[in-house]
């Protein structure tokens, strides 16, 4: 089971007629490869990564304030194995070396367009492209099969540790430009506002696109509201990533709302320091309060390798367009009367 | 100005009888080098950066319960322009290619000892070694003049986006092994447990030692409990920084305890998006509220190029250490009647 946003309607592509085009602004040179070329003119190169929509957990968001944007709980976010070309390869055999290329942001284009014909577009900076050059695949497979279509197929860009919103889908142009990509999602939309900022005083250009995303981590097991088996102790079970790669070091459980904390068992235990770009799985049977009133609230907060946490309440990170919710995850459920 | 923060005594090393030795755990070879040699044989390279304390600001974590540690500020973090050598030059002269090398950390080694001959050491994982290695140097200089005794002199090595305790001063050995340092400071402290761990429960080997540090924004001016000059708008001053090298994206200001919020002006605002070692100045003009009571809160908060923000309130990052107090910072002033 994998999560579905897609912002325009899925299109239909003949993998026999697919072609996607490699160029340059200011450049005459323009290379078209078929499908058939990703899989066969270079070697296969596997990424497991999340991907992260982020409106993800934006339900919470909505409880403060309304904020545009579909109502996602804690499911905005997948896991997957991918694989297809290294977005480096195709580059160097299409004459671009990330290292030396002169140029800004490498644009993504997707075949999905709007009913004035504007297709979905993204854009990464350079640097983020060189760091991550190995890691970054024009997948062609999801979970060793063809990507299913409300995924991207036949290709999709990865961009590991980076929002779902760049990594774009029905790939069929990548260009390299001193300017990011004009489209609206890149310019006009995923990006972090604080809480007074609303739709008549925003101001896109003032702070830059969401790329990386912050450390999250969910409780998925209690489910809100459902009722304990028994009213000594509860068996939490949930999920913890960050962005950029970042490994979790830690994840906090509290059965009081936050007053007293327990360390969960994270799986797995060993990460790479800069490539964990798959979720850490994470399980804890901590203690219910004694003085518990039939309710009780439970709470998990993760740290990264970077000791970057996540706020304590939705309140302080509200933005209008619901994104990078993050907080605390807090689940109330109820405990059986002994 | 400059915090100064060492472990051990300062000690008193001859500029002409200084070396440092570079060596691999299971090599019989050992390079010295001398003061001449790594200011005559290697280019001198300069990075503008923070170091600061993991303990900046503990002294708010003392508000929930005691800690141990120094009882700072927020004035345990400076910045400084430092020049030397490269590690990854001198390593590479002396026969280690630091992206091939057998070895999982880089250790370093300072002069500096408790009265049982046990020298202050630290290591980071050669990833991170690798990641950074152009901008990890042998500083001999401090903005512009030989380093001061309490600072490192001769040599401390600079280690832009990481903790302070790993940047060790009067620096004398570098080391390639497969472990990390055995050293107090790497092992039993400078690190990062939950508000529940205390010194009767602490398993130091369950969390990985601190390195990057999260982000921070400290509000410089008004100073606690000063006295405002008008009771319609308040100036606020300050810094913010994010470990690993992340830009700030954001400072968030409010004169009402969080409710609402203002944006501050940054500078520099433009900031590489990877190697933002030195610190963002900020600086808003905000309305005060007009219902106060003579008494006012006045908060900010920052947000990093990876959109990590910092903890609304301390109480939920409290650790036994007294480390990475990264809460909203808060400041109470007095606002004159009118």
């Amino acid at each position: 089971m994998f999560f579905v946003r897609n912002h325009l309607p899925v299109p239909v592509i003949d993998p026999k007629k697919y072609q996607l085009t490699v160029t340059k602004v200011g450049s005459t040179k323009q290379v078209n490869l078929s499908l058939e070329d990703l899989k066969r003119k270079f070697n296969k190169k596997s990424v497991v990564s999340i991907v992260q929509c982020a409106g993800n957990r934006r339900s919470e968001m909505v409880t403060i304030k309304p904020v545009k944007g579909l109502n996602w709980g804690a499911a905005a976010i997948s896991n997957a194995s991918w694989a297809g070309a290294c977005l480096d390869d195709v580059l160097k055999r299409t004459g671009i070396d990330i290292e030396t290329v002169d140029a800004k942001h490498i644009i993504f284009d997707g075949a999905d367009a709007d009913p004035t014909g504007h297709n979905y577009g993204a854009s990464i900076p350079i640097e983020m492209a060189r760091l991550l050059k190995k890691d970054i695949i024009l997948a062609y497979e999801m979970n060793g099969k063809d990507i299913p279509p409300d995924h991207g197929y036949p290709v999709r860009v990865i961009i590991p540790g980076v929002v779902g919103a760049r990594q774009v889908k029905w790939l069929n142009k990548i260009t390299l430009s001193d300017k990011e990509s004009t489209c609206h999602w890149q310019q006009k939309d995923y990006k972090g506002f604080h809480s007074s900022i609303d739709w008549h005083n925003v101001d896109f250009t003032s702070v830059p696109p969401i790329y990386e995303l912050p450390v999250q981590s969910v409780i998925c097991e209690p489910e809100a509201g459902s009722v304990l088996e028994d009213d000594e102790e509860v068996t939490i079970k949930g999920y913890a990533w960050s962005g950029g790669g970042r490994g979790i070091v830690r994840v906090d459980l509290s059965a009081d709302g936050g007053k007293t904390w327990h360390s969960a068992e994270l799986s797995p235990t060993e990460q790479p320091l800069y490539k964990t770009y798959a979720w850490t799985f994470w399980e804890g049977t901590i203690p219910l309060p004694k003085d518990h009133k039939g309710e009780v609230e439970i709470v998990c907060k993760a740290a990264d390798t970077a000791y970057n946490v996540q706020p304590d309440n939705v309140e302080g990170i509200w933005n209008l367009r619901g994104v990078l919710s993050n907080a605390w995850h807090r689940v109330p459920v109820k405990v059986p009367k002994s």
